[in-house]
């Protein structure tokens, strides 16, 4: 790629303004509070990629948010990349947390980012990971350098399980035909230390509901007589892990692929410190399930996380009450092999199994997605590698990640194609977190590495077809 | 007394009124937005004691809210008798699951209160049931039968723990002398079962911080490898109760007064239906301490429950994260005998000690006060007994209620008088939850009666001096 560092001294500070206009819109597609301003940032994403060089962009209606799709075809000969990332992103509460407000994008210097960093909700994920493919291409395009056919989809629903994404997909495959799904909505090790993601987790997302008396009681006239809906989702929450942290649920397990000692000697290479990590997070320990690196806790090891919990009195002082209903979000992630839904339906049967006398449960799934894993000795992941190698100067640690983006696992099985996972983003960025942020130089740099992707994926292809 | 029929009839609709006013105003002394809400009730309590005949009101400011002192000295040879009672309010919450606005008091007619019940938070607890005194005192000046002297201290911090009024009555005993404290603030059996509160369980009530990360953390980079402050939570509360529901907090059980054989058969007697009472509150079975019927768990009986439980994500939709921290408000109902003080610093040191690694606890004492039970051979019983059997045509059944009024053994240290509860509130007038109400008849009933107990307390009193 010729001139890709000047091009970028020359436009950066464009590129930043852009992404910080992006950012101020609140696409939260979690709160329907919201829903103009998610459909306003499919717009502004729209526009972005006509000004990038599409030929053809459009967006489609869904059930739910619209997609964003749009392409350049130079020649039907040559391979296509289908670009996929998402313009949704998560609620940022607690808001009380957050140093600058989470939709008026800041940029600050941070130890690990002399350069500056974006301080916003969807910085990271995905806005930022996401805009840096869009001015990739405007380079590409610009200085005729894009060497092959790209199409873009972009959704507004991925924090919220992609609801409407797999029935567009399954309803426009030739659209969307390619030769290799990239995408940017993971991390990386470190600013030296560039990684790409072979592995995901899959995810299992329920709501629970324990109800006891049908009223709210006074907690003197009833104490100790009735089932409080609080202390039984606590019993029944806290009987999901043994001692060892294993999860209780009969059969959860049984699919999970258990590597092989080469293979866990091979993902401990990877650069780790345990006391860095407790420092990160001001823990004095960590916690996980027994006979399990942290590294292999949360990224090879299938868990269970209660993400919400509440019943009863939350407010300001007190109040003797025993609720009539308590709740709880609890999500599993899950390993290769695991069924979501398989694992959905054996949790739903187990917590109603384990509620006792007095109490009526309820187990509302809310979505999920199958766990994935990309082979290191494919064309697109050689390809990615070499880019990476080209502006890091470093061949990136293939690294299995303990996050989920199950439609993944959906192009393979719809589109029949394998995704390439470049992340930038780091641990620290805080994403789903207050202070979310993204590294300039980390955002620089995947608009730098990129159009690398394309040139030796075209190259390598070519050479195959040859 | 003569004519207090005649003259109940002929004001009830202005009782009534006059009760409904005072309704309207959202006394919420547990949050401070309503703070002007409360001191505006301190003065309407205040007017009203004055219309009924009082000689000297004041409102005596505390560093909270202040106390409503009313006095008429008739002679001070004469017994005195105190009455107690509270202005403020439960917070209305869940205010969604009211049939009409909490503070918009409305008359409506149920099967049990054919005669109509007014809706409206503080109904029944207090404002309801301190308002029978009020009108009570008004009959008694009018038709010239006071009998003895009267005092009234009505305050605004019941249901924050009356944080205030200790020191108060600590300062003011000359001022608050009397030979009886008598309070309408717990219920009867049923409308045709008239009861006396004759125990009380005293309460400790604590709020519990679990802290895990420095911050929210996402649930798939993170899950599995720390520990999450919402499961900690749960297998915490969990820990409290053993197999047998009996709490397992060392020495929390160690002063328990247990009843005899033969006390826990007096208690046996008093008409209970455990099929009504599940139907009553929509459970297919209650759930208690092993070995004790659900009149003993309620009442004999320590309890642990948790009022209020949160952390995480809990609004619309779904959030992947590991939340930073996770809270709790957990009381403890006490029994005669038990320190609240002393059960509440064994709570924190046990709740402390069983945290496991990688969490930091925090246990912040709310208030509590200590249990109490009233002797029911001394004559200030024995006078309620009989203007409970005059306008109810039955001798009253001393029972023990599983409620706390933390002053009511404050009083007895300070003042060194007993306490005389005559409740005419129902179980079933839903106080401290949604469409709290208190039946017109029982209303009425009990401005009727507590005259009498005036005329056989003085009667009674003077005897016992001659």
């Amino acid at each position: 790629m010729q001139n890709v560092e000047e091009y970028l001294k020359k436009n950066q500070d464009r590129f930043l303004k852009e992404l910080i206009e992006l950012l101020k819109i609140p696409s939260i597609s979690a709160d329907s509070a919201f829903s103009q301003d998610v459909l306003d940032t499919a717009e502004a994403v729209k526009n972005a990629l006509q000004k990038a060089g599409c030929d053809k962009v459009e967006i489609c209606e869904t059930d739910g948010y619209p997609i964003v799709y749009a392409e350049k075809i130079l020649d039907p000969k040559l391979p296509t990349v289908l670009v996929y990332g998402h313009y949704d992103v998560q609620p940022p509460d607690p808001v009380d947390l957050w140093n600058s407000p989470p939709f008026q994008p800041e940029i600050k210097k941070t130890d690990l980012h002399p350069e500056g960093a974006i301080y916003a909700r969807g910085a990271c994920d995905d806005k930022g990971q996401m805009y840096m493919h869009v001015k990739a291409l405007e380079f590409m395009v610009n200085t005729h350098q894009l060497p092959c056919n790209v199409k873009f989809m972009i959704e507004g629903e991925e924090e919220v399980g992609s609801r409407n994404l797999s029935v567009f997909v399954a309803n426009n495959k030739e659209k969307l035909t390619n030769d290799v799904i990239l995408i940017s909505d993971t991390g990386m090790i470190a600013k030296d230390v560039p990684s790409i993601t072979t592995g995901l987790r899959g995810l299992s997302y329920v709501e629970v509901e324990v109800t006891g008396p049908n009223r709210d009681l006074h907690s003197g006239l009833y104490g100790g007589a009735v089932a409080n809906p609080n202390n039984i989702l606590a019993k029944m929450i806290a009987s999901l892990h043994d001692e060892d942290n294993r999860i209780t649920i009969p059969g959860f397990y049984d699919k999970v692929q258990e590597l092989s000692e080469e293979e866990r000697a091979q993902m401990a290479k990877a650069p780790f410190s345990l006391e860095k990590y407790k420092n990160a997070l001001s823990i004095n320990d960590v916690r996980g399930e027994a006979g399990f690196s942290t590294n292999e806790r949360n990224s090879i090891r299938p868990t269970l996380d209660v993400n919400g919990m509440w019943g009863g009195y939350t407010g300001e002082g007190a109040k003797t009450v025993i609720p009539s209903k308590a709740y709880a979000k609890i999500s599993m992630r899950l390993v290769p092999n695991q069924d979501w839904q398989e694992i959905t339906e054996i949790f739903k049967r187990h917590f109603e199994a384990i509620a006792p006398e007095g109490v009526k449960v309820k187990v509302k799934p809310h979505h999920g997605g199958q766990g994935y894993v990309t082979p290191i000795d494919n064309t697109a992941y050689q390809a990615a590698s070499k880019a990476y190698e080209t502006t890091f100067g470093k061949v990136p640690i293939p690294q299995r990640s303990g996050g989920s983006i199950p439609i993944v696992s959906l192009f393979e099985k719809e589109l029949k194609s394998k995704t390439i996972l470049m992340g930038f983003g780091l641990d620290s960025d805080a994403i789903h977190s207050p202070n979310e942020h993204f590294g300039i130089w980390n955002y620089l740099k995947g608009i730098e590495t990129i159009p690398y992707f394309y040139k030796y994926f075209t190259e390598m292809s070519m050479d195959l077809e040859n």
